[in-house]
């Protein structure tokens, strides 16, 4: 169902009546068909693991399976031994498009959300492409909701277990909001709940199972996640017809 | 419409009434929400492109955007001048799944089709990864159809211009599909219509706007593009409601 979020505390129900946010569960505030993210794009970030600053936005991708809500569980791949939260600024697009001139980006955008870049740092490090590193299932921690518009600059903070531990603001974004989406709008079209997730600042770090992690992006909310191991049973649902 | 193709000619309706090939538009036989990847999965193709043979599967995606059908335009990139095609194997999911043991792989395949990995080659040697590279918009030609079974080892072969580029065989895959689809799904699940695309053999090589290329799975069937350069004017449709 959807719901406008009222002064961070309550939800207005399309049939106009209110809820406290502690009475509903909130779903991711969009359904990518994929997640486009961008690497290296804060200086500060970049130095501190040891990489240049790219001379063009370095993309990669997320799938739709990544996706989970604010509350819902992050969840440690087996296969990893240095999981790491990197908070984000997430533009999620409303507006099918391609070839977007940067003038005209802000149009083909519905709004903004936080996200969680989960990587699983070791895996990202020892393989070639990162889509173990970083496309597995829940490594895309979205919401808490959507901000149809935020200030230019925005505080982007990440807390774990009430630690302070990201602090930074997107005036220190190397490629821009709209220099992102006219670059990405060139090589695949753009799908409506698609989302750009603009790259981390510094101050990234270790996740444990237990922990407990926290993305703030300023002018829209507080994205809360807790750490758990990955199921590792085997689980196979009934076939169903390929449309 | 689903139906089904008998002989290779002919399209069986679900109401039961046939129409030849030539009468029909064919869609892409299946709608992924993911396409995983695996790069370098033949030796000798490894050895073309001056790589050596990965320790564990090489893994990228492409994005639903990505998908084309037999007959559809490949788009050459405007900030590309070397576009490659790539013939494939491709595996189709009929089950959501995941943590899928080997032994249990084929349960959770809906069937098999062909996939051209259309490849931007100058800008995937210049990027850190192959967003740019090989997820631009119809870069995963993908059909004719579905075949519900293969033999154990079938032909891949490429032609350009009616010239055979590629020859391979499934038999020299390096991780063969029963490790992929259990690999692939320790990390993500996998739902129904995904993808997951085998690599390919040796044999890559060029192609122009104009070029028409074919790539034939034994037992599937021809997958036929023609090569246009992609537009590149702005495109921006109006506004909808995510939800």
């Amino acid at each position: 169902m959807d719901g406008e979020v009222v002064d961070g505390r309550l939800v207005r129900t399309p049939n106009g009546s209110t809820l406290s946010l502690e009475e509903v569960d909130l779903l991711p505030p969009c359904a990518p068909t994929k997640l486009v993210c961008v690497g290296r794009n804060y200086a500060d970030h970049a130095a501190e693991l040891g990489n240049t600053v790219p001379e063009q936005p370095l993309l990669f991708l997320k799938p739709p399976s990544a996706v989970v809500a604010t509350d819902e569980a992050i969840e440690y791949p087996a296969y990893s031994k240095l999981l790491n939260y990197e908070g984000e600024l997430a533009v999620v697009i409303g507006s099918r498009c391609r070839n977007v001139p940067a003038t005209r980006a802000r149009k083909v955008i519905a709004g903004y959300t936080a996200m969680n870049d989960v990587t699983a740092r070791d895996v990202q490090r020892g393989d070639d492409q990162w889509t173990r590193g970083k496309a597995f299932d829940a490594s895309a921690p979205l919401g808490p909701w959507l901000a149809t518009d935020i200030d230019a600059a925005v505080a982007v903070r990440t807390w774990v277990n009430d630690e302070l531990r990201q602090d930074g603001t997107t005036r220190d974004l190397i490629f821009r909001i709209e220099h992102l989406v006219a670059y990405v709008s060139r090589v695949m079209t753009l799908e409506v709940g698609d989302v750009i997730a603009t790259g981390t600042p510094a101050g990234v770090g270790e996740l444990k199972v237990g922990d407990q992690v926290v993305v703030e992006v300023e002018g829209v909310g507080r994205l809360t996640n807790n750490v758990e191991a990955a199921p590792t049973d085997p689980r196979i649902d009934e076939p169903t017809e390929t449309a």
